[in-house]
């Protein structure tokens, strides 16, 4: 715990440098972060291979060393989504409100750094330095504790971060990392009161609930993802067939995939034939209910359990409703909050379905997909925030915010 | 833990139904709750006896036994606060963001409740009311789990406003209390993820350092105030005494009363007299440094842990300052990020002062003591945060909302 309280205690002092920098000052720093990972690819190639041989021998999941992997195009990109950062506005300072009181007071309501983030992560060391960047541009610092798979990768990416903040004249200890990746230090930074503002875990579920659980510091809870989409008595089935393989299989690994269909019965055989023909091509596996396998023998029977799974992978579950309300109590019983779709042609229906249902975000005739920072114009996102307190769905760059009041006067007593 | 349980899930299902309730129906079942306060007033100062009974048997302090009493003036004054909060807006549903996306998608960022709030308080059962009818407004269920000092005053309380949402055809359960006070039930509602949305203790330090170090749900840390004045060189030194004494004597037990004052040394000497002067009209003990002790002799030695209290009494820590620097060096090792004033006619320093610190409110030539929600012009709140994330400083309607995002189009896949 004592290295970690020393950790905060610099954080805290870099985060009083960094709330008062100019956006300039700041941009400076984030494009000479991402020069200098160009200019330092062999480097960092280097320390990547290190935790690669150490991922094979240990016998990593070919998935996951993939997901570990840095090569000269990812380091590009990774490059590019900085420089992307730098074209965000910055949202330090922004006045959101305010105005004058009856005794003269003037409030102005004005967003202000959180302060000090913490983040606990996995294996992908992309996420060091988008976490830092965007940390870095709403003038937060960030406390990065990756996994002990990605440690020589994330540690040579933060030095070479440091010394650009350096060189710009920012202090270096406005990008942490915990070099020590034992459970102890997850621990402590989850209980870091008083130098730890928020803290971010990004992750599989067992990271997640174990932040939750375990924490002290305010928390964000991220990512569970068990999406649904509903297929109305009048939805466009053609359309329905597109958006539900989009939503499935244009990348099943990430949280705003659909993993279950419901389908209203009155369509229910015209709708599932086609769309089982349309996920054949990408060999999805179909689990249903008792009228989904009447109408589609290749799918095997759906559990309890299926319709509480987020799959991540090509694994779909289907079930045949007999109503809009059938459809959002199921969602209402088995969603974690994160993205809901209705394909319908019905304006009461589209209507109740998105003020009914209570998650991120409701879609009325598109993919859950788009449930993104990026999609959803915010540039970038640290996150997919799916408990209610603070914000909800992408967090970009403003949801990386706290806020403060000024309240000038001319010596009012209440 | 089940009875717990069994009580968040009917408030999941009441916050189901509240959520769908036009501002018509909520403002008609708060009109009714305020009516049967004043119409039930006997069987509440009935009930309220018991409580006050069993705190003179128990030795309860006589300062605490002043806030558990309700007499006549009181339920009205609770009941005129119902009213009040009538004539707020209603949060739900606002239209807080969105537009157009390139590819067609229409975004909406709309305030939603909540869901299911959960409130533990100590011995004012005027909290029970305020903190019902604030989350009935904002369509959320509240679970109240007060002091077992203000047992049979919140059952009636509860019991009262239950009846008249059932009389506006609303579920009672949009309102629940935990009947049992010890401190496992406490434990339990700190625990119970899945149903608490967010979690607001209201009370002394020891109960909100309980709640931020054992609950597992998201929790809104609130009230520590440690506030600081800052007489500055330029300062309007009658000004400054007329804003230190309002800040200090005007309540002194509330959390946005000030508890030290810095003084730049050029108008020490001048400045301290006055000062003293006026808080000795009531009784006011002043403990300052060594330089405060030369120029007033009526006060005594300032301890560093008298910079760290948070005296909520007639007590007021002083100190002399050489410059800004000091004061905001100051301020920052001791302030719990509520409230801090400058008083000066100095514009660089003003700036300096309100960007350079980070507490939920910063004034200029001001009293602290104007952080409250209804000055702020909330209407009301429900406490006042002193951490950053979802919201920092007074509570009022909108700060008990969270967001979500509704999205149309016509068929878009990613």
């Amino acid at each position: 715990m004592n290295a970690l309280i020393a950790l905060g205690k610099r954080a805290k002092q870099a985060a009083r440098v960094l709330a008062c920098q100019t956006t300039e000052k700041k941009d400076a720093a984030l494009a000479e972060i991402a020069q200098a990972l160009r200019a330092q690819l062999p480097a960092i190639l280097r320390e990547n291979a290190r935790d690669l041989a150490a991922a094979a021998e240990n016998g990593m999941a070919v998935s996951m060393q993939d997901r570990l992997r840095l090569d000269e195009p990812r380091v590009q990109e990774i490059a590019a989504a900085v420089e992307q950062v730098i074209a965000l506005p910055d949202p330090i300072g922004q006045v959101i409100g305010g105005g004058n009181r009856p005794n003269g007071l003037k409030i102005e309501k004005v967003r202000t750094p959180l302060g000090v983030v913490g983040m606990i992560y996995e294996a992908r060391p992309n996420v060091t330095v988008d976490a830092a960047c965007l940390c870095l541009k709403s003038s937060n610092v960030c406390i990065l504790r990756g996994g002990k798979e990605a440690i020589h990768s994330n540690t040579e990416l933060v030095r070479i971060m440091r010394e650009a903040l350096e060189a710009q004249g920012l202090p270096a200890y406005c990008i942490l990392l915990v070099e020590d990746t034992t459970r102890a230090s997850a621990a402590d930074l989850m209980t870091l009161n008083g130098y730890v503002d928020v803290l971010i875990p990004r992750g599989g579920k067992g990271l997640i609930q174990s932040v939750v659980q375990n924490a002290t510091v305010p928390v964000i809870e991220t990512g569970a993802g068990n999406c649904h989409i509903y297929v109305d008595e009048s939805a466009d089935l053609e359309m329905a067939v597109c958006v539900c393989d989009n939503a499935k299989t244009s990348r099943p690994s990430v949280c705003n995939a659909v993993e279950t269909v419901l389908v209203h019965r009155a369509v229910a055989a015209q709708f599932l034939p086609k769309l089982a023909q349309k996920l054949a091509e990408h060999q999805v596996e179909l689990r249903g209910c008792a009228r989904t396998l009447a109408l589609l023998p290749q799918a095997i029977p759906a559990t309890e359990e299926d319709y509480a799974t987020e799959y991540d992978d090509y694994i779909l579950a289907l079930r045949v409703v007999d109503s809009l309300e059938e459809a959002i109590e199921h969602i209402q019983t088995y969603s974690t909050g994160h993205s809901e779709a209705i394909l319908t042609n019905d304006f009461a229906n589209a209507q109740a379905f998105t003020t009914r249902l209570d998650s991120a975000a409701v879609y009325v005739n598109a993919s859950t997909r788009f449930t993104d920072g990026g999609e959803f114009g915010f540039g970038a996102e640290i996150g997919i925030s799916t408990q209610k307190l603070h914000t909800r769905g992408p967090m970009g760059l403003n949801e990386l915010c706290s806020c403060k009041y000024i309240v000038t006067g001319n010596g009012q007593i209440r």
